[in-house]
């Protein structure tokens, strides 16, 4: 059987999802819960999330086993969870299913606290950016953002993937009186995209770009021309489709 | 000089307010940083935090003499705090002015998360308590609880206090999807009122205290007979008014 789960995560603690050495990983930890409850040696993730970025709907599929009805499967392996982890939904799906591969798109949000005296309880949840933002122009400059180009200049330095071409299916910018968030759509993203992405349109709102400057960067594909990768604990993935 | 500050803090990595030996605390987080800017041995905070409450707007004074401008204060302090400690505000006060005596009531509120998942983001700032609520029977027990009383039966066994009587201006419950948040304002609040309230306001919800056995804790002053002492995360100390 196949399985599909949902998880939400706080990143905070964990070196990203993938299994690595030396070093904890969401991937490690849920996997070695669900061993405890059904025969599982392997997970696979919707997408390598980095250090440090956080989930509220990650999702995984494993092929095991198991008598445990699927909507009982959440709450037993929550208890063998840290309470940073928490699977949210199992549903049985085709053999097939493969959560990274068959993902049509995803949504990932990025959030800038802007108010001059950081929030202990946001600092690990959003990047602090205490500036004032010119909002039309960032706007604009996601305007051009938005769509199929090559987005190799938003792409971290030597990455590498089959195309760099990829299709923002939406860039949304919403601000309240200290918060704003980014939300992007898109097929499938490049390493780092979004926090470069992030990065751009903040340059872009304090000056440091022109909306001219962000559109050349679709010409000559130069990450050097783009703005600042953001750091990772302002990211999270929201939702993959299927 | 004797200077007020105002201060927001993440709970969850020390051991309340109050300097003690062997655990870190707030208030010696914030002496260490305050005493490198200006001549300050001792801080008056509004109250005794316990381990793992959090705050929004809790209130310090401090005697001291300094240059820098009051604006300029939480700034300075704040490049020497930990991240989940900020100064918001600092103000110049009368001589006399005491963070604690001269409070006239204080606001907190405490949030229990209802989902039968439990949210990785806010399991370190709620009390998780996925059960069916009955939330007539806990406004008319709220009801009941607001106003001057002898809060006895809402103490933790042990403590002292010269009068037990308190008198609760507002209890607010207010409710979305998944979360439920008690609002309470008093003039002074015994030592785990909040948490005790809102234990017993829990218990009348799931069934297990009639609304008649609440209005009963102020004539056998009983705390055995009243609800659990909630854990710490959930509380937020919000607002002190002077």
């Amino acid at each position: 059987m196949n399985i599909k789960l949902s998880i939400a995560f706080d990143g905070t603690n964990y070196h990203g999802w993938q299994r690595q050495q030396n070093a904890i990983t969401v991937e490690e930890t849920l996997l070695s819960a669900i061993s405890k409850l059904m025969p599982c040696d392997h997970l696979t993730g919707c997408s390598r999330t980095d250090a440090g970025v956080h989930a509220n709907g990650f999702v995984v599929n494993l092929k095991t086993e198991t008598r445990i009805p699927y909507d009982k499967i959440p709450i037993a392996v929550n208890t063998l969870l840290p309470n940073d982890i928490r699977v949210l939904n199992a549903e049985p799906v085709a053999e097939s299913f493969h959560a990274r591969f068959d993902a049509k798109s995803k949504t990932y949000y990025y959030r800038v606290f802007t108010r001059t005296v950081n929030d202990p309880f946001l600092c690990g949840y959003s990047y602090h950016f205490p500036y004032k933002l010119d909002c039309d122009k960032m706007t604009a400059a996601a305007d051009i953002i938005k769509g199929k180009h090559d987005f190799r200049a938003f792409m971290a330095t030597g990455s590498s993937h089959k195309t760099t071409v990829r299709t923002v299916n939406f860039l949304n910018i919403t601000q309240t009186e200290h918060m704003l968030t980014i939300s992007i759509n898109a097929d499938a993203f490049l390493y780092n995209m979004v926090r470069i992405i992030t990065g751009t349109l903040l340059y872009t709102a304090i000056g440091k770009l022109s909306v001219d400057e962000v559109a050349d960067l679709f010409v000559t594909l130069d990450r050097r021309a783009a703005g600042i990768t953001v750091p990772p604990q302002g990211l999270f993935l929201d939702t993959v489709y299927y």
